[in-house]
């Protein structure tokens, strides 16, 4: 049912109207970007164009009507950096000189037509294994590939019922795609037509979009992914201010959403606006801290799949890079490696407890210094941060692979600790009371396997077990090769509690009772086994996916596609599911959520083709290897009191 | 009891062993400080001699033995910026030319003799109103009278009860007092001679030494005070690593530890090394978050009471004050103006559910900007940190006043809250659940009466009263002055609660059961109305009577310290009371608490002269109160919308 339903609406394309004959041009070697629009819809009536030249920093309000380029009040920041306008040539057709991307829509079309790129140095279609992706030569204008498959998903219902299903999801993702100014830019996070309600599900979340841009990656699709990572670039330097507080430059929203409005004085136009969220509409105002982290590590990805290494290039993509990593790196009183964040700050954006210092955050953070690190251009003018970044590398794998690591062994070791020692030397640093390991955790761990716990903090272990900061330690080699393998032992272990009947547990046990109501605050959002507390999120299957093939252990990846297989679809892709075995949709869960969606086409692209997996992937760094291993033998707290030293003024 | 064996033990000079002929000459105004020492007993047997130029930023590992001035290891840095060594001459006599302070100590006396100072821009001695400070002139090389004060202890004793508590909180006080290489340089945390385990007691904790610092400025004696500002400064740089990872610098350690340690090759000869502990041997590795603002503070008020700006004029001075705000308002991924920092880190120094942003280190970090913008020198150069500073101060107060400020009017108004509102101009914009009103609270609150929530976070309020943290919102006129009379007025009509059989109670109320155990982690030092979980802190009273006098309502804290008055000498100045209405002394609290006993007499001596409190008053900033009036009247979420721009790449 909602298989032939999601494909009706694809195929009438209702849900877009609005693409008419666009020309999209974008030249990144000459580092100018062109824009040319014509569209005659009810919408836009304005041919849009311009000109940025690759040395600007970041372009501020900048708006065009009726070929004229206008700047808007707070523009001369803009037009100082160089920016110049072109008066637009209507073309109906395509025209581009010297470019190596075209976005192609019209009526026509039922869904955007393939993008056209240069795979200089990308991964070659053969070891993508889909088939799909196009090469072209320079000056190639069109292809109809991607048309032409278009006209084969009635053939693809006939093929079996897997196929089915990922032509299903296909187009759920293309119905998902949100446009600004004809360019694809993102994905809605949730396109479920039953619900009247649309809160926030409107906007293009950057977490959410991270498996569709995977998807798209990984099919060939690269403009979407690119026009995202600019796009999102631009609105890093927004004015984002919270009662005038400004959170610090380099922070990414948590989402935008394109709105459209009315052009003054000219009734029948409109234009469209990039509204960014980072957090101060946002339900609680969280603070996006994963964001950038994402944006990194699907920035490496755009470029190790695409081979267009023209975009993290770009000063204003470095500059960009160098922003977050400023944000990160910047000192703190905390004694820590690891960030340090309010709760609700990643994909658990709700109040769960997981303030502090919470694994998610660690992981991405870890992942997104090694991505950055593979990114940055050498230049005299990064060598402090590049030293800053690898000095943080080593202390932060050190602190997690030692202190949240937990196993029988580890445990049982808690379980004796003596408290209140004042020293260097304290066995029992954090002061971790043994009375706070949790009655559930002595049953539930297996004499094989083990985890990186969820947060800790002075006096505080917080013993859950967080999926996504597990398996992108995983993924991001956060976590030692012996690690990792007990991570993906345990899930084996425990699969009628982590896996059940929807893969995956976002986290392992619930909050219940009196833990619920103070941990949580009473969130009737989050009640036990449902949503973040415990909740099953199907998106979480491309991590898992990606964990898995990087141990070289895709058969538990795939044992739990084929269970997300036997609902997603028919349960029309829920964003998450609920009860302690997840045998029930969510109880306010959206349908047709994007990134189940995404999560589950991304687990199925790499289970067909896993070395592709390697995009998103952080192979152990040698060198850190060394400096870890120094740094265990060389017991650095016994070293410390040698460095003492005294003062005199 | 307690009283006079303390004062036996001041009598009989056994806690002062070391001190011996030493001149110690320091030149403010010719920024050179001259250290002359002759040291003739077992412990110290070196002349240590140096001059440091006003223009070191900071000296590091800098040794002195038998009149050679030494570098060691890593001490290029320290000769690069200019420090020079003088041969030390041997005087056991007092020579000093060029002068504006001598101390002079020896075996003859109990205790160190008064300090010499320069009060050009003092308070006056009548304004003070003690009649101990000493004035004199240039070439003045010893004065008598502290000595001959000593003297008059026994007939002090004669003179009342409450006389003789003061004198027995003075003479404890001198007791406690560290010296550093002949040098009074602050006090230790507590000297309970009954008690086996040290721990961590004989350090000189930042915040502990606060009110031994204001006492001995209302005193007069500025010495200790200055010692403490500068010796602490040069710990500012100190390199503070845990397992590799340095926190910003800028921080201040919690505390610091003399050490004295045998010289090599040289049995009989030994040196004092400092010893600071930034957290990384703090029990559960708390970083001190409040270190730094205290000494902001104590630094101001260390020049408003002295009339010495030499101190806070210093380029080294100005560097560290600029260090921490740097670190205090670089960029964060928090959408909030307040300081986000992990449990533990402020007075409540364990895990206590304060994490997030505890009202108190806002308070303190508001105090610290206000004192920091005083001092800081006009120059280009800080021009950047002082618009930074200033927007800071501006959201800051609306945020606390706005958000923090509880009342029976705000509180039905939360009872009221619609949740799950996703806009800018949501009411209840931390999405608070009006099932996390407590039930103590609905009973508690009075219908005349306020105060500061403990801490704000996405999806959560802490509700409860922090003492510290709503008084210094007083003084430092964090919290509007209509705020701050119904603060006063809520700590009057919750006597019973809040002040009982001692003041005050450190948090109200206790938490309990499973909120004990889930949020302290079942830590058997805070059990319920214990310590920091609801236990009342003699110390709090000199906190109490600076904001009583600024609300001009000082009888409050009259009251207070006579209630104080009737136990604390006889139960021998505890640190902390148990029991709901303080009727127990502290479970494991230490005897003779240092700042039990300094806050006493802090409270004492501004009674006794409440204009002396302006050093640690701010009063209310009329320009900040504009830019307030004018976010309130101007709705800034309305006219955010406003703001809104599209971006073109």
């Amino acid at each position: 049912m909602a298989t032939s339903k999601a494909i009706r609406q694809v195929l009438s394309g209702s849900l877009l109207p609005r693409l008419h004959h666009t020309d999209l041009s974008t030249n990144n070697f000459n580092s100018v970007h062109a824009i040319k629009t014509n569209v005659n819809n009810t919408r836009e009536k304005f041919p849009v164009s311009m000109r940025v030249l690759k040395s600007c920093r970041r372009v501020y309000a900048l708006q065009c009507r009726g070929g004229v380029f206008r700047g808007k009040t707070g523009v001369s920041r803009a037009e100082s950096i160089g920016c110049k306008c072109q008066q637009a040539e209507s073309v109906s057709g395509v025209t581009a000189e010297d470019h190596n991307e075209t976005w192609v829509m019209g009526r026509e079309e039922s869904r955007p037509s393939v993008p056209v790129n240069g795979t200089s140095s990308a991964l070659s279609t053969e070891e993508f294994g889909i088939g799909e992706q196009l090469k072209h030569e320079k000056g190639v204008l069109i292809t109809n590939g991607e048309l032409a498959a278009a006209g084969t998903i009635k053939d693809a219902l006939h093929t079996g019922g897997v196929n089915l299903i990922e032509d299903e999801a296909w187009n759920l993702l293309r119905d998902s795609i949100v446009y600004y100014c004809n360019n694809p830019i993102g994905t809605i996070a949730a396109n479920d037509p039953s619900s009247s309600s649309i809160l926030n599900y409107d906007q293009v979340f950057i977490r959410d979009f991270i498996p569709s841009g995977i998807a798209f990656l990984l099919k060939g699709e690269y403009d979407i992914v690119r026009n995202f990572i600019l796009y999102t670039l631009q609105l890093q330097s927004w004015e984002k201010t919270m009662d005038c507080h400004s959170p610090g430059q380099g922070l990414m929203p948590a989402s935008f959403k394109v709105r459209t409005v009315p052009i003054d004085g000219d009734d029948s136009a409109t234009k469209d606006v990039l509204d960014p969220d980072f957090g101060e509409a946002a339900i609680g105002r969280v603070a996006p801290v994963d964001s950038g982290l994402w944006w990194i590590i699907l920035l490496r990805a755009y470029g190790k799949c695409s081979g267009d290494l023209s975009v993290q290039e770009r000063v204003d993509v470095q500059t960009g890079i160098k922003m977050i990593l400023k944000l990160c790196l910047a000192d703190g009183f905390d004694m820590f490696p690891t960030l340090l964040v309010t709760d609700g700050s990643c994909m658990i954006d709700r109040r769960m407890g997981i303030h502090g210092h919470p694994l998610e955050i660690q992981a991405l953070f870890y992942s997104a210094l090694l991505c950055a690190r593979e990114m940055l251009a050498p230049e005299d003018a990064s060598a402090d941060l590049i030293r800053a970044l690898n000095n943080r590398l080593v202390a932060l794998s050190f602190h997690i692979r030692e202190y949240y690591w937990i196993d029988m062994r580890k445990l049982n070791e808690i379980y004796r600790y003596q408290t209140e020692e004042y020293s260097f030397d304290a066995v029992n640093k954090f002061n971790i009371y043994p009375d706070q390991i949790p009655s559930w955790l002595v049953e539930f761990m297996p004499s094989k396997g083990g985890y990186l716990i969820g947060n800790l903090q002075p006096a505080h272990m917080d013993f859950r077990i967080f999926s996504l900061g597990n398996l992108w330690s995983i993924v991001s080699s956060l976590a030692t090769p012996d690690q990792s393998h007990a991570i993906l032992d345990l899930i084996e272990t425990k699969w009628a509690q982590l896996v059940a009947d929807m893969p995956l547990k976002i986290c392992y046990p619930t909050l219940e009772g009196q833990e619920w109501r103070i941990i949580t605050g009473s969130d009737p959002k989050n009640t036990p086994w449902s949503y973040h507390n415990g909740g099953s999120w199907p998106t979480l299957l491309w991590q898992l996916t990606v964990a898995c093939i990087k141990m070289d252990r895709p058969e538990i990846a795939l044992k739990a596609v084929e269970i997300a297989e036997r609902r997603i679809s028919g349960d029309k892709w829920p964003e998450y599911y609920d009860t302690k075995a997840a045998r029930f949709i969510g109880k306010q869960a959206r349908l047709y959520q994007t990134w189940s969606i995404a999560g589950y086409l991304v687990a199925k692209l790499l289970l067909a083709n896993p070395s592709a997996a390697k995009i998103l992937i952080n192979e152990e760094d040698s060198e850190l290897t060394n400096a870890f291993s120094c740094m265990i033998s060389g017991n650095p707290r016994r070293k410390r009191g040698q460095k003492r030293r005294s003062f005199i003024i």
